[in-house]
């Protein structure tokens, strides 16, 4: 197939795919999801998605219907029947289908289980990136990783208008994370990174980029950082599932990093390896 | 029809509705959204939501294909097929049905229009009802009426496991309003308001009882109150669209208002009068 939706079992190509008008999904957001890829038919990181989902669903009080075995195998199901090994791989799970009210529906309601699947490559991850930042104006929930968008929608399409990758979000001085990424800065000889608390996703690859940096003798510092501290870091890097690990070359139109090229390099190249060793 | 659900010109009744899998609404929440009341057939103060819809689809840079004309026609037309005329009557607007990319959708991507009415009445506005309070972890964005509601969610079930019928939202001390209505309180013979800035919603029942004020000679202040002043307030009133305008006997268990009963009814006569007239 050349690009695949499934919803609850069903399946077929994404824009002959219907769901209920009534899933809680349509009216409330309420739901949460993952996305990650897969190369050669692999999915990157499954284990560490599901159990992820898993958290977000939990501390919704969300009850997901398949075991996380099930669930894996439904995705590496839906993987094989594409056309390229090579793809962007989302599910979700939302709260049931069910007449519109704000409380739970009841308990005989079962969550929903979706999944979109379509063609996509990891980037160039050594290509820079150029940034905005933007006043982080989300909810205070944002550990969990919700389908409630908006706040990243509308910084996502103002880095585009401002012909940039990605906005970086920030709650006064303090920075926090990226629309759809995290953000970690290297200052003298050190990984600098927000801590996971609810301000920002405890995102897969930023734990990856953790893991790197202590096999390589990185020191990390889990702390929140600054604006200014992000203007004058020595690297900026954005981190996500689909692009792994970018640095950054300019944010709100000045030159920021280019000061540690080589720990730059050493994460990424690291990243990328594990990427392509557990892909291949 | 005993209920109705209708999207882009299509509808029957909501069990049978679907939607396309890529509709903005199911993976961003990225839409927006009235709510109100049919009573004879006749649409409660359609005009006022109309206006505040395309209010917030204009903050959020959605283009509504249908003229605020077109839509009201539309409207009626779906209300006039309910077997009763007393409804529920639920509309919203999302950006446009595309692969999912946190960046608008192409200019040719229209917005698609979503409707649903269930046959509902006002409750009896005259019983008191029980509040909780809870800490409001929302979004910067409470006066655009998104359907990214999944704090709301959450506060209305505790509310509902608490045995109560609303949550009063507030940050630190801070009230900031219900988790779908707005609240107010009455002191010395003033009704206190939190104003209408980003913390809250514009509520249109909340315009009509500021109206009532001011017919009824009692003085409106626009200005923040506090949990204490909550607590301590000679009245606590709960207004939104289908519930009309209602006064709260308890909050986290602890007895509050009850101290200007004449006050409150005089208001809640008024609004109810009004409604009764409009949709006679």
């Amino acid at each position: 197939m050349k690009n695949l939706g499934y919803y609850n079992g069903n399946f077929a190509e994404i824009d002959e795919m219907t769901i209920p008008m009534n899933d809680r999904a349509c009216y409330f957001g309420d739901g949460v999801y993952e996305a990650t890829m897969s190369r050669n038919y692999n999915i990157f990181a499954i284990d560490e998605h599901i159990d992820r989902l898993y958290n977000s669903a939990g501390l919704l009080r969300i009850e997901i219907s398949q075991t996380k075995e099930e669930m894996k195998a439904i995705l590496n199901e839906m993987v094989s029947k594409m056309d390229t090994g090579d793809n962007f791989i989302y599910w979700q799970i939302t709260r049931g289908t069910s007449m519109r009210n704000h409380v739970f529906p009841e308990k005989d309601v079962k969550a929903n289980l979706w999944i979109t699947i379509s063609p996509k490559k990891i980037p160039d991850i050594y290509k820079k990136i150029n940034l905005i930042t933007e006043e982080d104006t989300r909810f205070l929930h944002c550990n969990i990783k919700t389908i409630n968008l908006l706040p990243s929608v509308m910084a996502s399409q103002k880095a585009k208008e401002c012909g940039c990758d990605e906005a970086v979000l920030h709650r006064g001085e303090r920075v926090t994370e990226g629309s759809h990424s995290n953000v970690h800065i290297i200052k003298d000889g050190m990984l600098i990174t927000a801590p996971t608390d609810h301000l920002i996703l405890p995102g897969i690859t930023r734990a990856h980029i953790i893991k790197t940096c202590k096999k390589l003798n990185i020191a990390v510092d889990e702390t929140p950082f600054t604006l200014e501290e992000l203007m004058n870091a020595d690297e900026v890097l954005v981190s996500s599932s689909s692009t792994l690990c970018r640095g950054a070359q300019q944010i709100d139109g000045k030159n920021v990093g280019g000061k540690a090229p080589e720990i730059l390099k050493a994460i990424q190249d690291e990243i990328l390896r594990k990427y392509t060793e557990e892909t291949n």
